[in-house]
């Protein structure tokens, strides 16, 4: 371990078959809950009427209607809401986009300007609501970290915000199964890139959390076909679920170099056109990984070799075989690889370089990714 | 992941090279401390003088002399202190053994009987005192869980505890350069086995948690002989103190059966000869693993096979190879791996038969290993 870091992680995480029941014994007495939700697919599968048993005799309102890629827009109805009933303790009941939408929900309601100002100055954030969550899609890891990202659909902007973390997450594995077969790609894809954006950058810095992350992404390519087989394979749904919570919860996080360009790379390509963030970020990785190639090589040759088993072949020859592993797992298991297969060109690529050069934007592990070479990795992507 | 858990560890980390500085910022001001230190190797390494520079302004106090293994006796004199002088926080600054005691001292100080009470009947810990530690001696884990190991003198007895986490643990490798080379070997033995006791039992509980299981053997493996070339390699002795921490404080061990059986029948040679405990795992473990070899069998030939990279030979073959791998690991890391090398025999392996007997101890996995198949798995170990 080269580098000091700082490490905490407190929330509790409630796992298994069941577990929604818990929110009796494990949400505070006497507090104001906002009980916020999405869009309705929990009074499909079940998860609403358990949350409503458990919550008997608690004293809480609902909200619903927080979207995939959380608005400030909607949450600024959600946070008017808390404050005119004095809302003290808020319960997500939802994905990562109603967890998200929550984190900003719970530091704007004790704040007295526009929440939108928290997204772009989080030095204003200061007391915050406590909040807890039941999770009913894995792929962001919200459920246990304190990050989010908000969308402002009258600017199409998008931008990551770190508040606090929930105080207890239930993950039922049984209310995933429910989840639509592109929902689960996405959310494979997204685990696979967390631990990529945590991994993929130096070598050496230390070997456990190198071991770690590889043991992520060895875990899920041997679990996606068996998901893709049978989604309601309670162990695959479940093991799942496990490793999209432990892939960015820091523990493969410590005292290691993180790059993140592919992630912001797609969040403006979800903020252009609403695609589903696990979907750009299986379409981005591809051109990241290609142009970064020089820079990320002996990370990329230890990925090939521990994660693939691609062994055989010069260096260059490896890279290759390694970039195109990664994209035969993204197809595999059913998601796109390239812009034009969602009629995305040109324009959206020139509209993404001008936004980063009129930022400032600069990504990835070193900071030298601005709009010309987003624009570079884009174009890789065609 | 087929079996439901909960999981919560808050301690924060507080990682690298000159973080002892740290403590000014982190522990409360307006409390009453006390400082709990070991034998006083820490007046040699430069600790002491960095904790009193950082607690410049603090109102502290402090107890010295809590002993690896520590005693009832000895706690009971810091219990003392500690409710005489109305102590409202306490630091531990030590390896293990002085983070364990300080977990007893925190839940007696507010408790009205005898501190043994505590360790025979945890339900009667009430409130407890919070507290952090500055850790010496990678090893135990103590460091980030809530478990400790108490023993009685007079009783010749040595007892798991369960309280609460550190606040806050400084983890600064630079401190451990001048531990001397068998309390290293003894510190690596130690996490080698914390891993086992938590992955060697039953297989596909969990891919993901056997594969952070086996991260950590590997890279204890890979880092041991590097150590003992040279033990102020800064990186290396980082790693193994990362290992330590990460192997005992429930990242493993998240829904997995454990087993615990090779530190109980350890805690008993401790208890009847003063043997460091790592030590006493190194021999005790071949012992178990060819006791059980018939109820371990699938996960022995897993862990052969991805620890050590024992692939040839049948089953049987394979167990063997991979038992003597473990021992030839440990014999090269400077520890012994038999019972009469340490002129232990036949009369002590009576007394832990006879010990458990009485208790009606059964250990393991299964609860199946009473007094006669400990003594069946220490006459392995002679």
């Amino acid at each position: 371990m080269k580098n000091n870091f700082k490490f905490q992680n407190p929330t509790q995480l409630i796992f298994g078959k069941g577990t929604i029941a818990h929110l009796a014994q494990e949400l505070p007495k006497n507090e104001k809950i906002l009980v916020t939700y999405g869009g309705g697919s929990v009074k499909q599968n079940g998860v609403y009427e358990q949350v409503c048993r458990a919550l008997q005799g608690f004293n809480y309102i609902e909200f619903w209607g927080i979207e995939p890629n959380p608005t400030v827009e909607t949450l600024r109805k959600a946070i008017a809401l808390g404050k005119q009933e004095k809302i003290t303790y808020i319960l997500a009941v939802g994905g990562g986009s109603v967890i998200d939408g929550t984190k900003l929900i719970s530091a704007a309601i004790p704040y007295d300007g526009d929440a939108w100002d928290l997204v772009l100055k989080p030095s204003k954030i200061g007391k915050m609501v406590p909040f807890a969550s039941v999770l009913t899609l894995p792929a962001t890891g919200s459920e246990m970290n304190c990050g989010a990202v908000i969308s402002n659909a009258e600017k199409k902007e998008k931008y990551a915000f770190y508040s606090s973390f929930p105080q207890f997450s239930i993950l039922d594995p049984t209310v995933t199964f429910s989840l639509p077969d592109f929902q689960i790609a996405c959310g494979i894809a997204d685990t696979f890139i967390h631990v990529l954006e945590q991994y993929l950058t130096v070598t050496d810095e230390s070997p456990l959390m190198d071991r770690w992350s590889e043991g992520i992404m060895q875990t899920l390519i041997e679990l996606a076909p068996k998901i893709k087989a049978d989604k309601t394979n309670y162990e695959m749904m479940a093991e799942f679920m496990l490793c999209a919570t432990m892939a960015l919860n820091g523990f493969t996080a410590m005292g290691v170099t993180e790059d993140w360009a592919t992630h912001l790379i797609g969040h403006e390509i979800t903020a252009l056109h609403g695609i589903t963030h696990g979907q750009t970020l299986a379409i981005v990785l591809q051109g990241t990984m290609q142009v970064m190639r020089e820079q990320k090589k002996a990370k990329l040759l230890q990925f090939g070799e521990r994660v693939f088993n691609i062994l055989e072949g010069t260096e260059e020859q490896r890279i290759d075989k390694t970039i195109d592993a990664c994209e035969q797992f993204f197809c595999a298991i059913g998601l796109v690889t390239k812009l034009h297969e969602l009629n995305i060109g040109e324009e959206t690529i020139n509209t993404i370089k001008e936004r980063f050069l009129s930022r400032g934007t600069r990504l990835g592990e070193r900071g030298n990714i601005d709009g010309y070479v987003a624009e570079e990795i884009l174009k890789k992507c065609l």
